[in-house]
């Protein structure tokens, strides 16, 4: 009998218990990520990234291909996991076509060496809360390079499965912290703070790789950087405008200044 | 008696006809827009930005308050409108949270001045399929003032509601015409094509206002551009990448790529 086979008879046999369902369910809210310090993933490409990350994975829940597939992997990682039938699979998952495997992981507490932010481009958000934004910023930011990412405590969670997704598997790379910003730019008095702005300096004039380094600050989707935030501000930044659009949407403005501030 | 108050009292009395409900609930449907050569936009931003644009309005539902507040405008149009209680606006919103007024317009049918593309720089799109993707990309355009967008008939419906409502009325500016790309390209011939590639030049080394325009191709969120356009490109370009992620979205890539060609 082949690994398939074996497997396949297995998921026939066996059934993941109703109190497994009600705990992965239960885990697409906050609430009890943060009480289990857990969250979920999904679809063969991101588990696979999983699999190579460094994150802590709980457990693994696919179908018997899948998990023949990844045979040496699971084992060698010495992963806990479940073979299920796609019956099991449509119950857990949270897509209208699932994907073949389903995960649980850590949620990891990113630790910051002392010092080291002065020496590269960060973003920090405020009250960011749109999932598929968030997701698009953190996949963005890790093509450019950029490895850490500061949220306000008020934007939307990292490890909502919506965000996990957007993110095509980045935030299992990049590091995203929740902090009172304030509080961080001013215990990191060494960076510079650039905050898009409406009417700041265009962003093609600051010459970025003679400038001093730091956070790429960036507000909510309607109502921009808070008040409170504005006195950090060390160079007001401003992507220049052409056209009638009164305001661009703000994972593309990352994008855009991600890109010219750090892949130039 | 005020007008919000005269038309509160006529919303509580008339409503409008089943029949208009199953029209407008049918024009969520791309057969029945092209059929009625009509779509869909809600909210009072975006109505606001219709009644100020140059697009033929068929008809505006909105509450009294929305209705009294625009009153004078709506007549200057001559505007032909409805107004309807919150009961009705719920009935016939898309919106989980509805915002004021829904309004029907006509899809405009935009003609292009013969060799006018070769000044300046526009998008074509290959096959793009997410409604958020394409409305964002609209939305950038119109900051990055790219007047023109190509999109290959397999693109997503710009006049879908998910779209109008991404570009945040930007579809009401930016003109957005479905043709095949091969004929595109074969009848421009004077315009240079600039493909999104992953091995092509890095884009921040090409001289945007030295080279000569034409369009900038994106293509397909997953697959990107099909084989069949690739003799056409005469420009590969590459946002360059300093981290891990696999690729960029499409209208982050499309957001850094016309920034950088349109913007400096």
């Amino acid at each position: 009998m082949t690994i398939v086979q074996i497997y396949t008879k297995y998921a026939t046999i066996y059934s993941i218990t109703n109190k497994q369902i009600k705990y992965l369910t239960a885990l697409r809210n906050k609430k009890y990520r943060q009480q289990h310090g857990v969250f979920l993933l999904e679809g063969s490409k991101i588990v696979s990234e999983l699999l190579h990350s460094e994150l802590k994975i709980e457990k693994v829940y696919a179908v018997a291909e899948w998990a023949a597939q990844y045979h040496s992997l699971l084992q060698k990682k010495g992963c806990s996991f479940e073979v299920i039938n796609n019956k099991t699979l449509k119950r857990i998952s949270q897509l209208t076509t699932p994907h073949q495997v389903v995960a649980t992981a850590e949620i990891p507490q990113h630790a910051i060496a002392p010092k080291t932010l002065a020496k590269n481009y960060h973003l920090a958000l405020d009250r960011v809360q749109d999932p598929s934004n968030l997701g698009a910023i953190i996949r963005t930011a890790d093509w450019c390079g950029i490895n850490h990412i500061f949220c306000s405590p008020n934007c939307v969670d990292a490890y909502n499965f919506k965000v996990v997704q957007a993110s095509m598997g980045s935030v299992l790379r990049v590091k995203v912290h929740y902090c009172p910003l304030e509080t961080l730019f001013k215990e990191n008095a060494g960076c510079a703070v650039y905050g898009a702005l409406l009417d700041g300096k265009n962003l093609f004039s600051v010459d970025f790789k003679a400038e001093k380094k730091g956070f790429i600050l960036l507000g909510n989707e309607s109502k921009g950087i808070q008040r409170s935030l504005l006195p950090y501000v060390d160079v007001p930044i401003t992507i220049p405008k052409k056209g009638g659009a009164e305001s661009l949407n703000v994972a593309i403005a990352a994008g855009i200044i991600c890109a010219v501030a750090n892949l130039q």
